[in-house]
C-alpha cells in the first residue's frame, strides 16, 4: 500500500544519512536512546496518525466547529485522536524522563509530529498549541504557576492557547489595547478583545490556559510595554482543584477557507470586569517571552506547511501512477492503450517540482530541529551559541519558504488530478485550503521578510550569516569531490556569491539608516535567500545520495536517483531563476516604493 | 463609492484609447452603433450585474446546488438574475438585429459580460454556456434544428450545455465511449456517461439542449471518429411543443472547491436505451464543430479568470486604503498613529502585481475580442484571414495566462487582507476558489502549452507568429519615440529577440519529428511566450498612457501614472525573469523528460 503521510524511506534518509540522528545518542541527554527507540517512536506516531487523525480529516473540514450556547462544539472524532496522542506521550516528547517525558531530541520529535501534521492539520493544532503554551510556562513561570498550570498541561488535563491578535492589531502588536489592572491579591484584571485565537474554546480538556498579551497601566508605548498573562478559562484553586468560570467569553467563531477543524475564536476578556490573569515573566517583557513560543510556533508552522505539501505530493503521485489518459507524443496509433499520466513529461514536471519543494523543505525543517537540539545539547557552550545564532537566522526561512513553496506544491497536486482535483471528493483541494493559512499566521510573509532583512542578518554582527556562508562553502567543497554533482554545485555557488554581495550592499544601506529604501524589496530578498538555503540543503542531500549510490546499495538505487533528479530540478530549474531578483536588488529598483497610493 | 467589479475608467481607456472601439462603427455591421450605444450597453450590464448577480455570489457559494429527487435545486436568486440578463438582451448581444440581437461588436459585448463574470461566476455560467451552444447550432445546425432548438435558446426558453468529458476520458477526447446508434427515423440513440457537465441540470429554463460528443458505430478510432449530437433534456415535437422527457438521467452532482453556484453534473444518457439525439454537422467531424465552441469558451474562460482577479484586486485595494496597521520603517515613534497598509511598500508590491496581472490580461482579452470582430467585419478578406490566424495563435494564451496569473492575483488579494482574507466573511478567498477551476477546464494548462507549441505556432506556415512578431516590432518602434518608455521597451525587445531564436529551434526540432523532446518543456515555453504577449500589451498601454499625459488631461494624470507604473512593474519585474525559462529551453534541458517513474 502506498504511503500517504510521508515517505518512510525519505525520513530514514534524512535522519540516518543526512542529519545523523544517531550521533545525538552520544550526548548525555539522549544517551538512553538509540536508532531503535527513535524508530519505535516514529512507528507509534505513524500508527496513531493513520488510525486516529487521518480518517476524520475530511469530516473535520466539512463540519467545522459550531457555536452552541456559548461553547464551541467539535466533531466527536477529535477527542479520541487527541487522547491517543496524549496517551502515547507525544505532548511531552521532549520533556525530561523524570517529568514524565520521552526525552527525545527535537529532530526525532519533529519527525514524529510530522505524521500528525500530514494526517490532519485541524485536529493536530490542539495538542500543538498546548505544547507551545506549556513550554512557555516551563521557561518563564513561577514554581506556583508551574504547579497550577504547567503540570495539568503535562498531564494532558489542561490545554493552552496564545492570544495575541486584536481586531485592530495583528502584525502590529505594539498597538494592542487589552489592559491588565493590578488587583489587591497580586493577580490582575484583564480587559480586552482578542480574535483569531486558535483552540480558544472546546471541551477536549478540563481547562484552557490562555497566554494573553496585555498592557499594564504604566506601560510605555510600543512593543516595550507589552506584558504576558496566564488567563485560565476556569479559575484554579490553590490546591489545584477547579474553581469558578473565569470572565472569558467566547464571542464567536471565525469561518475560514480551510484548517476548519481548528476552532478560530473571538474571545472577550473581562466583559464583566472580573477576568483574572497572572503575570508571567517580567512586566513589559511579555513579547520576549511570547517570541520564544512564537519562534517554536514558526518552525511548527513551517513543518506543517511542508507536511500538507507532502501529503498532496504523495496523493497526486499515486493518482498519476493509476490514472490512464492519452498517449505519448510520438505515438500516433489511436488503438494503443492510454498511458498512466505519470508517463507525460509535463505531469512528471509537476510531480518533480512537488518533490523538490516538499523534500527540500522537509530537510530544512528537520535541520532546524537538529539545530534546536544543538542549542542545548551540543558538547560545548560555543557550539550551542552558534547553533542558536544560525537557528535565529534561519527561522524566517523555515517558516516562510514552505508556506510559499509547499503551498505551490499543493496547487500542483490539484493540477495533476485535473477536474477531479477540483472536487471535494479528493483530498488535494483541502490540503491547499488548509495550507493557505501558513503564509499568514504567526507573522505574515511580509513580516518574515522584514525580520530576515531588517533584524536577523545583522544580529550579533552577522554571526549567523557568516556561519551559514561557511556551511554552504563547506558543502560545495564536499560536492566538488563528486564530478557528477558539478552541474548542481555551480548554480548554487553562483547564487551564493552574488547573494553575499547584495546582502552587504543592503546591510550597508540599512546601517546608514536608509530603512525605507533598504527594506523596500524585502520580498525579493526573502525569495533569493530562501532558494539559496534550500539549494544548499538539496546539494547536501545530493551528496548523500551520491554516497548511497557509490556504497552500492542496489535496492535503494531508484531512491537515490530520484533524489539526484529532484536536486537537479531544484538547482537548475529554480536556483538560477533568482538572479532576476538579485538584479532588481542590485539596481535598488524602486518600482514599488515609488508607486503612489493615488495612482492605483 | 469604490467600484467593485472593474474600473470604468480603465474600461474606457481600453475601449476608446487603446483598442479604438469607435473605429468599429465605421464598419457596415456596426454602423448603427456609436460610443453612446456602447456605453449604454455597458451601463446596463454593470447595473444588472450589481443588482442581480453580485448580491448572491456568496450565498451561491455557501448553498451549492442540491440533488433532490433526481433534480438539481438552485437557490432562488439565480433565476431572477438570469432572467434580467436575458431580458436586457445580453444572450443575443452579438446576434443580428433582425434575429432579435443587439448586433454589438464582440469587443463591447465581452466588456459587458466582464461585469457579470466579476460579480458572480457561478450564476453567469448558465447563460454563457447557452450562448456557446446557441452559436454552435447557428453555425452547424440544419434549418430544422435551428427552428426547434436554436430559436427557443435565442428566446431564452431553452438553455444549453457542452457534454464532452467521460469518467475515463477528459483531456483525451479520442477515448470517449459514448455511442450513437442510427434509428429508423433518422435520429440516433445515445448511450454513455458524461461527467463534469456544467449546467447539466436546473429548472431555470423549459428545456436544456445538451451538445454531446459520441461515436457512430462505424467511427474510426481516435479524434477523427467523434460526432456531435443535439440531445434535449425534454423531447421537442415537430411543432416546437415539448414532448416527453428524454432518457437523460441526472446521476449526481459534483462538489467542488469553488464555482459552486454552477451545477456540475454526472449525466447518464440512454440508461433505458431510449435517449434520442440528432446529429449536428458531418459524421465523425464533431470535434471540429465542438472546437469552434471550445475556442469561444477558452476566450470566455480567460476573461472569467481576469474578472475574478480584477474583483479581488479592487477589493484588496480598497481594504488596503482603509485598514490601519503599523508604521513606516523610518518612524520609531510608537505614539504616532498607524498608517493604512497601502503605505507599506510590500503591500503596494502586492497591489501593483495584481494591477499588472489583471489589467494586462484584461487588455489581452479585449484585444482578442477585437480580433474576433475583425475575423468577420474587417474591410477585406485578407485582413479577416489575418485576424483569424492571430486569434488562433493567441487563444491558448488568452485562456491560460489569466488562469495562472489572475489566480496568482487572487492569492495576493488574500495575503493583503491577512487573517481576514482567510475567513469566509470576506470575498477574496472565494474568488481564489472560483478561479482555481480556470487552469483546469476547457483544456488544462498542459493542454494549452501543447496546443501552442505543438500546433498553433507552425499553423499556416507560422503566419500567425510572423504577424505577432511584426505587431510587437511595430509597438516597440512606436514606443521608441517616447524616451520615457526606454526602460520598458528594452526588456521586451530582448525577450522577443531571444524568444524568436528559441521558437525557431523548437519548431525545427518538432519538424524533424522529435516530438517527445521538443514538447518536453512546453510549460516553460508557455510562460515565456505568454509574458512576451502580455509585455507587448503593457507596452501598448504605456504608449497610450504617455499620450494621455502629453495631451494634458490633468484630471486623468494619476490614472496614467498608475498605468505607467504597472507597465514598469510588468516589464522590469516580470518580463526579464523569463530569460531563465528561455535558457533552459535553449539548453534542451531534459530534467523532467529524463525523470523515471520508479525514481519518485
Amino acid at each position: 500500500m502506498p504511503e500517504t503521510l510521508l515517505s518512510s524511506r525519505n525520513l530514514a534518509f534524512e535522519l540516518y544519512e543526512v542529519l545523523d540522528a544517531e550521533a545525538l545518542t552520544q550526548r548525555p541527554r539522549f544517551a538512553e536512546h538509540s536508532r531503535e527507540t527513535f524508530d519505535a517512536a516514529l512507528t507509534t506516531a505513524r500508527t496513531i496518525a493513520e488510525k486516529y487523525f487521518a480518517p476524520h480529516n475530511r469530516k473535520g473540514d466539512e463540519n467545522e466547529p459550531r457555536y452552541v450556547d456559548g461553547r464551541a462544539e467539535l466533531i466527536p472524532e477529535v477527542k479520541p485522536a487527541v487522547d491517543a496522542f496524549l496517551q502515547a506521550g507525544f505532548l511531552n516528547a521532549n520533556r525530561d524522563f523524570e517529568a514524565g517525558g520521552m526525552q527525545l531530541p527535537s529532530l526525532v520529535s519533529q519527525a514524529c509530529f510530522a505524521h500528525f501534521q500530514a494526517a490532519n492539520a485541524g485536529t493536530t493544532a490542539y495538542p500543538f498549541l498546548t505544547m507551545g503554551a506549556a513550554n512557555l510556562i516551563e521557561n518563564f513561570g513561577t514554581d506556583e504557576q508551574k504547579r497550577l498550570f504547567l503540570q495539568p498541561m503535562i498531564d494532558g488535563r489542561y490545554f493552552g492557547t496564545m492570544a495575541l491578535t486584536e481586531p485592530h492589531a495583528g502584525s502590529s502588536l505594539a498597538d494592542i489595547r487589552t489592559r491588565a489592572e493590578p488587583a489587591a491579591d497580586g493577580s490582575y484584571r484583564i480587559k480586552g478583545n482578542k480574535i483569531f485565537i486558535s483552540g480558544g474554546d472546546h471541551e477536549l480538556s478540563e481547562n484552557i490556559v490562555h497566554l494573553v498579551l496585555a498592557k499594564l497601566p504604566d506601560a510605555p508605548a510600543g512593543v516595550k510595554g507589552i506584558s504576558l498573562f496566564i488567563v485560565p478559562k476556569v479559575l484554579v484553586n490553590p490546591d489545584g482543584s477547579l474553581g469558578a468560570r473565569n470572565d472569558v467569553l467566547l464571542a464567536g467563531l471565525f469561518h475560514k477557507m480551510g484548517w476548519r477543524g481548528t476552532t478560530s475564536t473571538a474571545l472577550n476578556f473581562g466583559d464583566n470586569g472580573a477576568c483574572v490573569g497572572y503575570l508571567i515573566g517580567q512586566p513589559h517583557k511579555g513579547l520576549a517571552c511570547m517570541f520564544q513560543m512564537m519562534n517554536e510556533a514558526r518552525i511548527g508552522v513551517g513543518m506543517g506547511a511542508v507536511m500538507l505539501g507532502y501529503a498532496g505530493y504523495l496523493y497526486s503521485l499515486e493518482y498519476a501512477r493509476q490514472r490512464p489518459q492519452g498517449r505519448l507524443p510520438d505515438n500516433k496509433d489511436p488503438h494503443s492503450p492510454a498511458v498512466p499520466i505519470i508517463a507525460h513529461t509535463d505531469v512528471r514536471r509537476m510531480l518533480l517540482a512537488q518533490k523538490a519543494y516538499v523534500e527540500g523543505a522537509f530537510d530544512l525543517g528537520l535541520y532546524a530541529a537538529r539545530l534546536f537540539d544543538d542549542t542545548h545539547t551540543a558538547p560545548d557552550e560555543a557550539a550551542r551559541h552558534q547553533a542558536q545564532e544560525l537557528l535565529d537566522l534561519l527561522t524566517p526561512i523555515v517558516k516562510s519558504w514552505p508556506s510559499e513553496f509547499c503551498l505551490k506544491a499543493n496547487a500542483l497536486a490539484i493540477q495533476v488530478l485535473g477536474g477531479h482535483g477540483y472536487t471535494r471528493e479528493y483530498p488535494v483541494e483541502q490540503y491547499y485550503r488548509d495550507n493557505r493559512l501558513n503564509p499568514i499566521h504567526e507573522g505574515t510573509h511580509g513580516i518574515q521578510s522584514l525580520d530576515l532583512l531588517g533584524r536577523k542578518l545583522a544580529q550579533n554582527g552577522g554571526a549567523g550569516l557568516k556561519q551559514l556562508i561557511r556551511l554552504i562553502a563547506s558543502c560545495t567543497e564536499r560536492a566538488s569531490h563528486h564530478p557528477a554533482l558539478d552541474a548542481l554545485r555551480v548554480p548554487l555557488e553562483q547564487l551564493v556569491t552574488r547573494l553575499q554581495r547584495v546582502t552587504l550592499a543592503l546591510l550597508g544601506e540599512l546601517a546608514e539608516g536608509k530603512l525605507s529604501s533598504g527594506l523596500a524589496n524585502s520580498a525579493l530578498y526573502l525569495k533569493a535567500f530562501g532558494h539559496c538555503v534550500i539549494g544548499w540543503r538539496w546539494l547536501a542531500q545530493a551528496i548523500h545520495a551520491e554516497l548511497g549510490l557509490l556504497n552500492g546499495n542496489a535496492a535503494d538505487r531508484d531512491f537515490y536517483l530520484g533524489k539526484l533528479q529532484a536536486a537537479r530540478y531544484f538547482l537548475t530549474w529554480e536556483v538560477p531563476g533568482c538572479h532576476h531578483e538579485l538584479a532588481l536588488l542590485e539596481a535598488s529598483d524602486d518600482t514599488c516604493l515609488a508607486m503612489q497610493e493615488q495612482w492605483f
